[in-house]
Order: C-alpha cells, then sequence, then structure tokens
C-alpha cells in the first residue's frame, strides 16, 4: 500500500548510541554516546527511556525548537508496553502515538507522521525509536550476565536512541514516497533466526513498492534493509530472485554496517529498532547531503513475535515498511 | 491537538465477547460471545488473538468486502509485543499497522485511519483491538487461577474482540474531529488504581478537545470515557471541576456500562482496549442510529507501565485520546 508525499522533509536528526556502536564504523557521526549500559540509570530499562528522551531532547536543541513547537510525537521501542518510549513521552510532554511493529516501528512512524504533515493535519512531528541491548536480551532471550552461548546467526540489539524531525519546510531531504508492508510468517520457529524471519516480509514490501511506484530496482542508489544481518541479507537476495524474479543491485542491510562485523562480537550483525535509523541518519543522510546518493528506500523489518507466544511453539510472524529518501 | 474531518464515516462494526460480557446488559447487542476462556486454543494469548481475527472477519462479512478491497488494518492489544494483533493481522493479510497506547488503544487507531481517509490516502481501513480477562490478568497481575483478592477499586478485564470499517461512503456515523492526547504522569504507583492514574489524562483530553474545538461540555449530547470504573469516573468529574472548572453534564464511563456492577463479581467495572469499542459499537451506535444520542465524544484511556517497571517502583504515566461522532 503506498502513498506518494509533496511536502514531507526530515529537517534535522539526532543519534546517541552505547558503547558497541561508538567502536564501530560510524563512531564519529553519532551526537553522543555512553561508554557502559546504565547512562547513571539504575535499571536497563530506565536507561533505554533515558536515551530515547534525550535523543528528542538533543533533537529539539540542534532544530532550535521548544516542545511547545511541535505537534505531535510518534514513538516505539521493543520493551513491553513499550514504557521507554511512553515515560521518555511523559517527560517530554508532547502529544503522543504509541506505536510497534518491533524494528520496524522507526518506519512506521515516519509514514504516520508523513501522511499527517502532507495533508498539514499537522505542521510537525518528532518520530523517535530506541533499543539497548541489555533490555532487550534480558526480555527476550536471557540476561546477559548467564552468557548463553548463541548461533552463528544471531544478530546484536543495537544500544541506541534516534529521532528525527519532519516538517514541511524543505531541506535537502525530501520523503517522497511510503510503502506500508503486511504481515508474513513462513513458519520459522527459531527465535535467533531473525533474518530468515524477516527476509519475505522486505522481499514483500520492497516488490510491492517496485510494482506500485513502477519503478525497477535500480532506481534507487541504494535500498537499505534494517536489521537482517549478514545471513538474511543473503536470504533476502535469493528470496527476490526466486519470488519475483527481480536481481537488487545498489542493496545493503544497516545490520552489516553498524558494527565492524570482523572485529567486533557481534556475530550476524546489528539489530532492534535503532539499527536502521542510527545508520540512515548519519552514515546514508551524509552521503546523501554530499549528493553520493540521491534516491534511498529505507526498509525497517520487524518480527512479531513475543517470548510467551515462543514458548506455545508458533511460528515468528514479520513485517517491513518502506519510506523513499530523495535529495532535492 | 485536534483535527477536523469533512469525509470519514463509520460503515460498520463487530464485537464479540467472552461470558461475563454476555452475562452483562448489554448481552443482545453483541454478533457473537464465547461461553468459557479458551475458545478451542490452547491458551489465552491464542484465544485472544483468534477473537480479534474472528471480529475481523466477521466485520468483513458483514460489509460484504474481501480483504482484498481493504486499504489497511490498524490493530492494537495488551499482550507483550501486540501478538495478539500481529498474529491475527499475519492470518487476515492487509497492509498491517500496529498501535499500542495501552486501552487507549482504540481511539488511538481511529483517529490514525481517519486521517488518511479523509485526506483520500486510502480508501478505507479496518481497526481493530482485543483483550482477555485471563491473559491480561496473568500478563499484568497474577494468573486468575492463584484466586489472589483484590482491592474493590480494581477494574476487571473485558474480554473482547472489537473492529470498525471507516471509509468516505457516507453511513449514519461519521466521525467529525479527533485530538491527540499527551502523557500525564501524576505520581500513582499502585497498579489496582487505574482510574486514579487515567482521570487526569481524561481530563486533559477532553479539555482540550473543547478549548481548541471552542466547545462547551454541553454541546455533546454523551462524553464517555474508556475504562475508568465507578471511582475513576468520580475522580474524574471532581478533577475537571478542580483543575478546569469545568461541569461534566451528559457523562458516563464505558466501564460502568458494559457489566452490572451490582450483580456481577467485577469490582469497579471494566477495562482493557475493548471495553470502549465494545459498548460504543452496540449500546451508544444504537441509541445514535435511533437519534436519542446526536453528538457523541469517545475519550478511550489507557495506563502506560509495564508489570517490569512496575517492580522498579516507578510511577504511572496514562494518555487519553478522544474522537467525536456525529449523526447526519
Amino acid at each position: 500500500m503506498t502513498i506518494k508525499y509533496d511536502n514531507v522533509y526530515i529537517n534535522e536528526t539526532s543519534t546517541i548510541v552505547g558503547p558497541y556502536e561508538f567502536n564501530g564504523p560510524f563512531s564519529k557521526l553519532y551526537d553522543k554516546h555512553y561508554k557502559e549500559f546504565y547512562f547513571g540509570e539504575k535499571t536497563f530499562e530506565q536507561a533505554e527511556s533515558k536515551l530515547l528522551q534525550e535523543s528528542v531532547e538533543l533533537l529539539l536543541e540542534k532544530s532550535k525548537l521548544k516542545k511547545e513547537d511541535i505537534s505531535l510525537h510518534i514513538s516505539g521501542d521493543l520493551l513491553n508496553q513499550l514504557v521507554a518510549s511512553n515515560y521518555a513521552a511523559s517527560n517530554i510532554g508532547i502529544p503522543f502515538l504509541g506505536i510497534y511493529n518491533a524494528c520496524a516501528s522507526s518506519v512506521e512512524g515516519l509514514i504516520i507522521a508523513s501522511n499527517m504533515i502532507d495533508k498539514n493535519q499537522i505542521d510537525n512531528a518528532i518520530v523517535s525509536v530506541s533499543s539497548h541491548n541489555n533490555s532487550a536480551e534480558k526480555q527476550f532471550r536471557y540476561p546477559v550476565e548467564y552468557g548463553a552461548p548463541k548461533k552463528n546467526y544471531t544478530t546484536f540489539t543495537t544500544t541506541g536512541g534516534a529521532s528525527a524531525l519532519l516538517s514541511k519546510n524543505k531541506s535537502e531531504i525530501k520523503i517522497e514516497s511510503s510503502t506500508i508492508g503486511k504481515v508474513i510468517d513462513m513458519g520459522i520457529k527459531d527465535v535467533f533466526n531473525m533474518g530468515g524471519v524477516m527476509s519475505p516480509a522486505a522481499a514483500y514490501t520492497i516488490y510491492t513498492h517496485l510494482k506500485e511506484t513502477g519503478r525497477d530496482a535500480s532506481y534507487y542508489d541504494l535500498i537499505l534493509t534494517g536489521d537482517l544481518g549478514k545471513h538474511g541479507k543473503e536470504i533476502l537476495k535469493e528470496y527476490m530472485k526466486e519470488e519475483y524474479n527481480m536481481e537488487l543491485t545498489n542493496y545493503d542491510d544497516s545490520a552489516c554496517m553498524i558494527f565492524d562485523l570482523k572485529k567486533q562480537p557481534v556475530l550476524s550483525g546489528g539489530s532492534g529498532p535503532a539499527c536502521l535509523p542510527l545508520v540512515a541518519y548519519t552514515y546514508i543522510m551524509n552521503k546523501m547531503k554530499n549528493k553520493e546518493l540521491k534516491r534511498v528506500l529505507l526498509v525497517a523489518t520487524g518480527a512479531l513475535m513475543s517470548p510467551t507466544i515462543v514458548y506455545q511453539q508458533k511460528s515468528i510472524p514479520a513485517i517491513a515498511h518502506a519510506i523513499s529518501l530523495e535529495v532535492i
């Protein structure tokens, strides 16, 4: 389901990261980093909420705006009942919509905001997401202190807060269109194989976007998926060929970019709602501002299970949403 | 933050309930009911997802539409990672957005859909929510089998799936405007006192809606909050007077209507994302179709904590969103 926009721009972004991301290749591009995982808070959940809140506050500061100037705040994260977003939103105090499509929440938020801005329902919006390695591991797998071994195709949840300010005020980066994806379940039950779970959903959304816009994959200088990881990235390319007879040129996956996969202990790469925007709002947008990339399709991917439902032996559904960015 | 609509209508609704709701005053108004809590599924979580899925399928049937005719499905529920919605959406197969503002999710979904329909971004949308007494008790409090005693101001989570079809095709009930609320935290830490937690958020949204539309409370034949309960309803009325110097006439709360509070063992009344739509889509809309009520403001209220964050002694934030319905 594709929507075109005439008047939506990304005016500013902010990124705050944890130690692993800071030790990765985009180290110098983030606005702020923390050297450990608590950030002065008592728990990982509260630390994650602080990260998200600080990324919004930093965005306001960079934009020279006050919270009263912002029409709407949209936010999502992985924690049960979205508590990272909720407690941050409570401290920030802007009219708020909570969203959840797991690691596809970043683009889901950008789509809902773009819909409203393009049609003058609001002046502007802040879209934020967060993820935190230790809070996610504790909630979805095991507390990291247990030292449980992992399969090599497991991804490593990024620790980060990322926010974007959208409005109809012209900037270099225009949001040109968006595609809302469908939930797809291929019957996979392995909770470590997120790349395998999410690739068919990503493929469906990319295919649908290209079909509904009448474009070839080569229209984009870059198609960037969210967090399929090293293994999922290969699955996606193969699946696009087999299922849709489509060769993906100019394709990459942020999970494979945010860390140095050869040197850092992150197995198949990054993941989490923050993974895609941490790469898109820094490295990718810098390349767009330098005109090295002019058209980029961001495809955020989310796996939609809960630990409870995994214990009940159900297979894992996934979704992907896409947003097309253009340099003007 | 208030938005007005020119061309959005509720074309059809569907409601499916559990045994307590069926034993309540609106017994005959629901489309379908179950006599126990499993509905042929093995777990409460899967039962809840089935309820939600069936309510969407029933809505399609009542509307004489196929899933291919629907542009967008928006859904939310209380389960961790929205699994009731996700697994239902996976089986249904319509482009999907997951949302979470706890028990305010019903109106959050109606707002996002109305925004897009009014501006021709989509033809139509299905908005669904669910809640399930036993899955919610298990996740947020204790499994009901434990028989833990409760304070008298506790609300009783409704078991229900409720869906609405929205489009620009004229029907008797128009969505006239909406107001997106802010997260408000009054410092309450008592997880049983949901009415106390949510009343100030409801009051803020009602006040903001009336201020931004230039209306008196008496403009509405009914202002209906979601699930404040018997105790929360009184708190809201008092709070409106104290904080905003505003007397609420024509006011009620669906938590106090969905059950027979004198006869049924539900303490302060109903709750859960399904509570408000189960009342609104049956009893209230019947009264609207009979012209007994012409203008109704639905104010869904949500408490935004998780059990994890409650164990960490944090106070509980809340939100409320409003949507104005008019008979045409």
